[in-house]
């Protein structure tokens, strides 16, 4: 397993009349934090819509267990059980900063997509390494 | 089973680079059309609210099956399987209007929560009765 | 001068701990009633970019007197003062339905810009033509 | 004056067809650069709420210059010019960590607001005196 823990401040825009963070924006701290994880393995994003792929998201799901508030500073949890075939499946825990309760967890599945033949495609095997290596928990980066 | 079709026509801002709906819009046309198929049948959100109760979301799955597009005018089924006891589950299903092909399928589950005690309640016997008569068909509104 | 009023029902996301629309939404309805503005005359903005152009953002500016709340239907009265050359100027007037108190006010300026040659260009005359008789009060459509 | 550099990284769901940042979004990074550039004189937002008092925004304009792309390290640049009496205006500038073009320039007031009264009041005392302090240079903080 490969994990990052990425930090969210809670902003006023993302809160809503009832005081607390409106269910969606979960989503959003998702996208950043997957995103650092990736580029903390090696793999930034950007490089990956350069070689002529895209990484749709296929499906999610989310449980909300308690509320977060406004001006939180939230840790994401965010890890990667498997090497990806052709489903990147990321798993999430948002957490208060320092605290242990579980406030809400999800998934996101991610794909491989080839913007040229309109169609999923298995994991490049360049991408793959980079996974294989971070999970072996020998870093990765350059 | 009662059932609601809200139209959302897709805008700029909601598309990402790829040209698509960017994933976490769904929830926000399901927003809108919860509250309408609810107003529908007779509730309006806001007296919700102003009897000291909140609706909110306690999980929440999607499924990714096709792109939408910019300006694509989308219609949303949503439909409500059963009469409310404390949880709220809602199915949706989006497609272009006029299309068959199923774009996205999903369902948010909301509860009662009572403000003042701070915890989730059943739902109120004057929302049942409304969610009663809208399944048998024999409609709402007043 | 042509003018449009666009409908918006203000939707719980867009509102914020102090109960109110929160004040950059505002902008994604001034999005949504441009595009139907200019569609009502004749020119859907898809088309506009399948001619190789687009229309970004320069400037905008907005004052805000009174706060809209969750639920309320919004008028957002879309004005169009001169058939544009190569900036178009659009300005907005937000009102709840059917009342006189006006509750937000702006401008948003668009240009024309030519994807190919990377560099704003001036109104393409069958664009021009469209708002001259939209204009005139000679409807448009087709 | 008291100036604050707020870092952002562009995101996905920031961007447009376009491949650029929608122009809304800039206002969301606006107040996460003014929250903690008000953290840092040793005002936290929280806090002002805590009072009985809101900030809402009351005007705000922007001019864009130079697009920013996907996942672009933006700095925000946020000054305050005056030690405010009821309104407090904040300038921006957004530029691409370590270039010298301005992307985008900006403002945007708030005002305080007493929610008791339901109307404006002038800035507290202690409130003054952070921002006197800021302005000084002689730090903040506790």
């Amino acid at each position: 397993m490969y994990s990052y823990i990425y930090r969210h401040r809670v902003r006023y825009r993302e809160c809503d009349p009832m005081g607390i963070v409106y269910h969606t924006h979960y989503l959003d701290y998702f996208e950043a934090a997957r995103t650092e994880a990736l580029r903390a393995m090696g793999l930034a994003y950007k490089t990956v819509e350069a070689r002529g792929l895209f990484m749709p998201v296929i499906d999610l799901a989310l449980e909300y267990k308690r509320p977060a508030y406004y001006d939180d500073l939230l840790e994401i949890d965010t890890h990667f059980d498997t090497v990806p075939r052709v489903r990147v499946p990321i798993g999430y825990e948002v957490r208060r900063a320092g605290e242990a309760d579980l406030l809400v967890k999800g998934h996101v599945t991610l794909c491989f997509f080839d913007r040229e033949r309109g169609q999923p495609i298995g994991a490049p095997a360049a991408i793959r390494a980079l996974f294989e290596r971070a999970m072996n928990g020998t870093g990765g980066g350059e």
